[in-house]
């Protein structure tokens, strides 16, 4: 029997969701809800939310008070324990499983860092984001005032530093100095190496590409120097959407075995994420 | 109160498991075995089976049915399925937990390759390993008559091709010609591109080094051209010895929620395999 899964939200993410589902012979699509859609009539196993971060936990509590499951891929790194705490007694009580903050980063990133924690538990690992967009950046500059439109790309400078080159296209009549001090000022900004220039088209930069290089120097018992690196080149919605629906089956599974909670993808198996029979996957992958 | 591990086996892998267990603050040592001692003393939570891969589904027998749950690092990657099919009814008629193939390869890298799976279904993944010493082939090697050491290097040479560097130090009046017909026409080597040298010592070229080197080129939804990579430059028997602690770990964890059975690591929650509080580990790592 497919797992049926409902889209909330339509953007990069949930078309992204939409398209791994139908790539997924376990998988099948329960609808698409926009944002503010009514959604008493939904009928799903598992609902992704693909809707901006801050909305995710009032998505998440009312799906799980239904009890259908969840997953996000909720994105501030800072409030995920939170997030957790909040939506673990709701899951109990209506037997549902919330997986949260899976994307890739937060999300499969995330189980990287655990697995290179673990075989070098001292030492010091390096998260370096892009070339991409930062969506949070990008936001705060398009809430400058004189600012018609913005993108701000992460540039990684190595050892989990990074440059911002900001891109504005503005308003008629407003002044790039005035607009770039605002940003150079700004809390998202001050802290880095930032660009600012100006463009006629912001739309004509778009590109939802992105990647990232992880690397962990540490030790392994009472051997030093033991180097482990990870790198993608990524369609960001794209692999955000399949880690949504690989995260769906493994929130359906955890409900069929009554694992009702929150969980985060550290906390799941690898092999939940899959589909195909334990012992095939186990010959190909081991 | 800390996880009791006996060490079985006291080569490489048992001393770099014993430098571990001395690195590990949630860990004590209940004893180090040698492959002969007998094993009727043994009393601890779990048992490090660092004895050779063949040897392996002996001892994990004879430990659960004593309630002592195992880790090993069987490295024999066909035969794992069957491993973990047989001790099985065990591990579970004995209340005990079996974690097997818990190296690097098989194991971490295992756990790599499903989350890569996960992240683009579709697609390619080459694991290439080395440069390092290939443990099979250097004992095939050692087999041939007139050889008295050897040491069978892994070159990669990308897309999972490898090329074998093999050094061999002769018997006195054995034919070099003679024994390098033997090793190119052997299993081991026949269908990889294989050097041999004669060298005056082995031992001269000693060095526990390794690495590894695996990509995925696939396709995430509909999405075309993701691409992923992991690298490591390791220590080869400390970072075996610090996965099976990391193993030991999660067992324990799994015997105490009576998740009795046999696991691979793709089976195995990232975060049991890490000290700490879980709250805190998910705000360090996700």
């Amino acid at each position: 029997m497919k797992t049926r899964i409902a889209i909330i939200g339509y953007g990069h993410i949930g078309r992204a969701v939409e398209q791994a589902v139908a790539a997924s012979a376990d998988m099948e699509l329960a609808g698409i809800f926009h944002h503010n859609d009514t959604l008493d009539s939904i009928e799903a196993d598992i609902a992704a939310l693909c809707v901006p971060s801050r909305d995710v936990p009032a998505y998440a509590e009312r799906m799980l008070e239904k009890g259908i499951s969840t997953v996000d891929s909720f994105d501030i790194h800072t409030q995920v324990p939170d997030l957790r705490r909040k939506l673990m007694p709701v899951a109990r009580e209506h037997n549902a499983v919330s997986v949260i903050s899976a994307g890739w980063d937060p999300g499969t990133d995330s189980m990287v860092r655990a697995i290179l924690l673990a075989m070098a538990p001292e030492g010091l690992t390096y998260t370096n984001f892009g070339p991409g967009r930062s969506m949070g950046h990008t936001v705060a500059v398009r809430a400058i005032k004189g600012v018609k439109d913005a993108l701000s790309m992460t540039i990684p400078l190595g050892t989990g530093i990074h440059r911002r080159m900001v891109y504005v296209e503005l308003e008629p009549g407003a002044d790039f100095a005035t607009v770039e001090k605002a940003i150079l000022t700004d809390a998202y900004f001050k802290n880095d190496e930032t660009h600012v220039m100006q463009v006629p088209s912001v739309k004509a930069l778009d590109n939802v590409g992105h990647g990232v290089n992880m690397l962990r120097y540490g030790v392994s018992g009472a051997t030093h120097n033991q180097r482990f690196e990870f790198n993608m080149s990524i369609d960001n919605p794209a692999l955000t959407g399949q880690v949504l629906v690989a995260t769906a089956r493994a929130a359906a599974r955890m409900k069929n075995e009554q694992k009702y909670g929150v969980f985060t993808m550290i906390e799941i198996p690898p092999i939940y994420l899959l589909n195909g029979d334990t012992e095939e996957l186990i010959r190909t992958l081991v």
